[in-house]
């Protein structure tokens, strides 16, 4: 059977068909604009999975999970809030049925890598997973027990909002010292511009007016690995913060696998090596000789197929 | 049915008589001595329970649970580390079933009290829940899906080791700014000292002068119900770093309720106000909402009784 999955980020949608053994056999992505009313948005998007099938001869797909950034009551099939889309308490399970002639499983898209992360990264060795979606924030979701975990109301995971520093900066969520407001692609920047207005990254400050290019992560890297004393901070820290979250993790869930994925993560040891060696010296030695912690090589796909996954769940 | 309940403490032994509802029918308190070889130890735990159950006429009770401080390999049997105990290894499912001619059960403390708070206080209407024993240290348990939740190598729970400041104060794990080190009772002595040495409470050096009494939670009460504003703001912080920590739970792993108990929680306002604020303020609104937090009346009881229904699972 084909599955159909849909990643409903903030600019772009997402739509792939994937088997039910997790392959990904086709994608496309297609740009959107949410500004408009949601009703008339969910058509657009509807039609577009339509002409996605019809394209690719995938008629009989009639399972469709959906991911979506904010917070989804997927019992419910409602987008309860999402900040990215400007979308509050749309029943888009119900639109969306309706539209397609399909069974539709909405889902938070972090949740949605988590559920992919599991099947396609963990599924024989493990039964209870943490995945960390590392990118301009920090999103999570949870497996436990082989199942996805969604706590009492559907809003299980936010792991972003886990507190590193309960006196730190302020996050975008209203609470201080988040995961987020450290490891997440906004937090770094914000750290890297309090540093070159204190002067403290000539290099960086070179790196903005040679290249043109906006201060990112990315970025930060660059002037990292060129030695600018400054970045390589930024990533220590982070790699600190990440790594006192992850003992966290491990010392109160107790998991066989955390799986990392997203942009941030892509810096490898810059990041890695530091949280690792934190997550180490941190957590309690049972648990953090169990846990096996790693960056996914499926990281683009891993919304999609969950979503596509989840929808037979 | 009758079970026995029993809480290994690190100088008392706790030993319960225990309905299948709950209802705890006798009990007894018995000092006994751990520094001794752990084979002779768990030989005086057994006859001490023998002669519990001959006392109450309970000859009948079959299924003994009991709560060991330390790791706890429930499903092997094994106490793999007790600091309190000194205890390393020890099977002592098995040595104990030998002994009783019983079917035993054994679990760290804390998870027992997670179960017996979720039994006593609120299986009816729960799903999720997280208990908080705010002793000397801060232990946890968490029951998902109405049942105990252990993770993967049975060590999950360990909430007072959930970081809360992670360049903060060294804690006996050897992480850095975990919420015991702040909420716990030696993170709070060790706080009201370092301001005693500089000279920030002049009426909690005259409280243990006058009392003759060791520095604790209940002197520090004490002080700061006499409007010591140095004990005040220690209330304070505590109970904002057990906000902070609630917060990360609530957005982490979204329960229907958290129950505190231990020492600490019967503060009362002086720590629940600024925590419940702080939680209020930080944690996502839909979960935040569902949320119910309570201190346990049946306290003391958790422990035994959790240790006791466990015996059945």
């Amino acid at each position: 059977m084909m599955l159909l999955g849909v990643d409903c980020g903030g600019t772009n949608l997402k739509i792939a068909l994937v088997k039910e053994s997790g392959e990904m056999v086709q994608s496309a992505l297609e740009p959107i604009n949410f500004k408009r009313p949601a009703g008339r948005v969910v058509s657009d998007i509807a039609s577009r999975i339509k002409s996605f099938k019809d394209r690719h001869g995938a008629i009989g797909a009639r399972n469709v999970g959906m991911g979506i950034a904010g917070d989804v009551d997927s019992a419910k099939g409602i987008v309860r809030f999402s900040p990215n889309l400007g979308w509050k308490n749309v029943p888009l399970k119900k639109l969306l049925a309706r539209d397609l002639n399909a069974s539709v499983a909405i889902e938070n898209d972090a949740n949605c890598a988590a559920w992919g992360a599991y099947c396609l990264d963990a599924k024989k060795d493990c039964e209870n997973l943490i995945c960390l979606t590392l990118g301009t924030g920090v999103g999570g979701g949870i497996i436990i027990g082989r199942k996805l975990y969604r706590g009492s109301t559907g809003s299980a995971g936010e792991i972003g909002h886990l507190t590193v520093k309960y006196d730190g900066r302020l996050c975008g969520c209203g609470s201080y010292g988040c995961l987020e407001s450290r490891v997440g692609a906004w937090g770094m920047i914000q750290t890297a511009k309090e540093g070159i207005a204190q002067g403290r990254s000539p290099m960086l400050k070179i790196l903005l007016r040679e290249t043109g290019a906006k201060l990112s992560p990315r970025l930060i890297e660059q002037a990292a690995r060129k030695n600018d004393p400054f970045s390589k901070k930024i990533w220590q820290d982070a790699g600190v913060c990440l790594g006192a979250a992850l003992a966290s993790l491990v010392n109160i869930l107790n998991p066989d696998r955390i799986v990392l994925c997203g942009g941030v993560s892509k810096a490898g040891d810059l990041i890695l090596k530091p949280a690792l060696r934190t997550l180490k010296e941190r957590a309690f030695a049972v648990p953090v000789q169990k846990v096996k912690v790693t960056v996914s090589k499926y990281d683009e796909k891993l919304g999609v197929v969950g979503a596509a996954l989840l929808s037979r769940e």
